[in-house]
């Protein structure tokens, strides 16, 4: 229903804004960049907009040049397609009140339904996904672009099919996309073996870090601010840090915390588990999936992470014996 | 045609041995536990048997504890099936005048077709897609179990579908096993998180070996014995580690060399380009695929290096300007 209200809300109007979350992942720009793509191939006006900047991985999909920050448009637009994006506070850069319409497509089961049109599917393994089924309901080619652009999504948003969230479905898609000819190990170069230097070197130092918590079942990684400056390394370099924890054998939550200001951190939480760590990250004003979410916390680091690991240790606790 | 004549000698036959060449990873075991599965269906007797064990993550495999070493067999085999291995060198522990009969069934194209049948297809992802292609063709179930192990083989030989053997064949072989009943995220979970503390503390010990030639072109990095003590790690757990100097952008070979004796080293070479890393190793009595390849050298490590590095650069030499 929500699909066929969207594509109706696409043929009535013609200039569309499409967004997504802050601090933009594959998803959430490989879903942005197919969309456009598509609407462009209608005809309509597009223009694509975030908050933050393409990280360096990303900036090889097709058509990255056109994503737009904030202070770079001044056009008026119709509707606002929001993507991959649970509340409208994670956009950071518009409000629903300056567009005709606001459509929201999105995956995350803690989705707030901002939208005039919400079509949310928790079970999809990513955007990406929603946004292939709705392109294929639109009279435009699949292009190789497109593809390249949905396949990213799919492949970074199941951790190269590894999550629990890849299904029979997800490999029939990405079986689809290279047939409408993304290259998936170009791909994977891209977005996997873009590694700096710099990158490897924060690594080696971030591992220093490793703490464990409950007899092993909490483990906690962290960078500081001087790490960064140290390796002259960026923050995003450290964003699959967390599975490093996250891959060790007796683990059942990892935690990957990145200084982002004195007394502030980011938080990335993942559980192997039945611990649901969007509810807890919720907690601290963050959201996510259940087995990744994300939040950010102010305080001293040993305070706040005491903080969290009593939180888990609740939930841990409330686990059933295995 | 070979696989024709393949399943009429499995009709034909009684008592198989199955195995795999030496070190044997995800795709030689995977495949042997399928077949072995398969042919156990149809009432043959059926024995695994490798050179050396299997490593601790391929331990949670449905029908592992039947893998036997040499000295734990004594009967006697009409057949033998040789799985991914292209020299019969490689398994270690029989030669083909002990049996009625060998059937070779690899995906490697440096394969010596040594065998009485060989199947050899080097555009197949996996030796593991071959043995399902040969399982469709007999009057067996696919069973959980054998989905579980050819998902394996998948999984591990397209590095979780990353390595340019993937095709969109793949996924949809991908498909099929998960609709079979293969866990994608479970099998991901045992073999790849689980990971020790003594292998963090090794890869952190690893990555300060990085060496850079050739402009970084070619990036080593190695693991010496004292380090696998310090760290009370195993040879096991630096399977994965040349995908850390793989995994830096400038890179366009990757070495890897772990200490196996006062010495000796293990190369592992991984191309990211069109040096054919399989005709280097060849030249030190090595071999494997176009873009990931192995072998062994003796003698003094700066030495042996500096040669692997000098055939290095007479390969990169070659290369048309790009």
């Amino acid at each position: 229903m929500s699909k066929k209200k969207i594509i109706a809300a696409i043929n009535k109007y013609q200039r569309f804004l499409i967004t997504a979350h802050i601090n933009p992942d594959g998803d959430a720009i490989g879903s942005e960049l197919a969309l456009g793509n598509a609407l462009r191939q209608m005809g309509k006006e597009v223009t694509i907009c975030n908050r933050d900047e393409v990280p360096a991985s990303y900036r090889f999909l097709p058509g990255v040049e056109q994503i737009k920050l904030p202070h770079e448009i001044n056009s008026y637009f119709e509707v606002l397609i929001v993507l991959d994006c649970g509340h409208i506070d994670r956009v950071g850069a518009f409000t629903c009140s300056d567009f005709k319409l606001v459509i929201n497509i999105d995956h995350h089961y803690t989705n707030q339904a901002f939208g005039d049109i919400n079509w949310i599917r928790p079970q999809a393994p990513c955007a990406g996904k929603l946004v292939f089924e709705l392109i294929s309901g639109l009279p435009v080619e699949i292009t190789r672009e497109i593809a390249t652009c949905v396949y990213t999504a799919l492949m970074t948003d199941t951790g190269c099919f590894c999550y629990s969230n890849t299904t029979a479905g997800s490999f029939q898609l990405a079986s689809k996309l290279v047939r409408c000819g993304a290259d998936s190990a170009e791909i994977a170069r891209e977005v996997y073996e873009t590694m700096s230097l710099a990158k490897i070197r924060l690594l080696g130092e971030s591992l220093k870090t490793l703490e464990f918590f409950e007899d092993g079942a909490v483990a906690s990684m962290m960078v500081s601010q001087r790490m960064l400056d140290d390796c002259g390394a960026q923050p995003a370099d450290t964003e699959d840090f967390v599975n490093y924890p996250r891959g060790i054998q007796v683990v059942k939550v990892a935690l990957f915390w990145r200084e982002v200001a004195p007394d502030s951190y980011k938080i990335s939480l993942r559980s192997k588990t039945d611990v649901d760590v969007a509810a807890l990250a919720e907690k601290f004003n963050g959201g996510g999936h259940f087995h990744a979410a994300g939040c950010r916390i102010e305080g001293d680091f040993e305070v706040v992470k005491q903080e969290v690991v009593q939180e888990l240790k609740k939930a841990l606790a409330e686990l059933p014996p295995s």
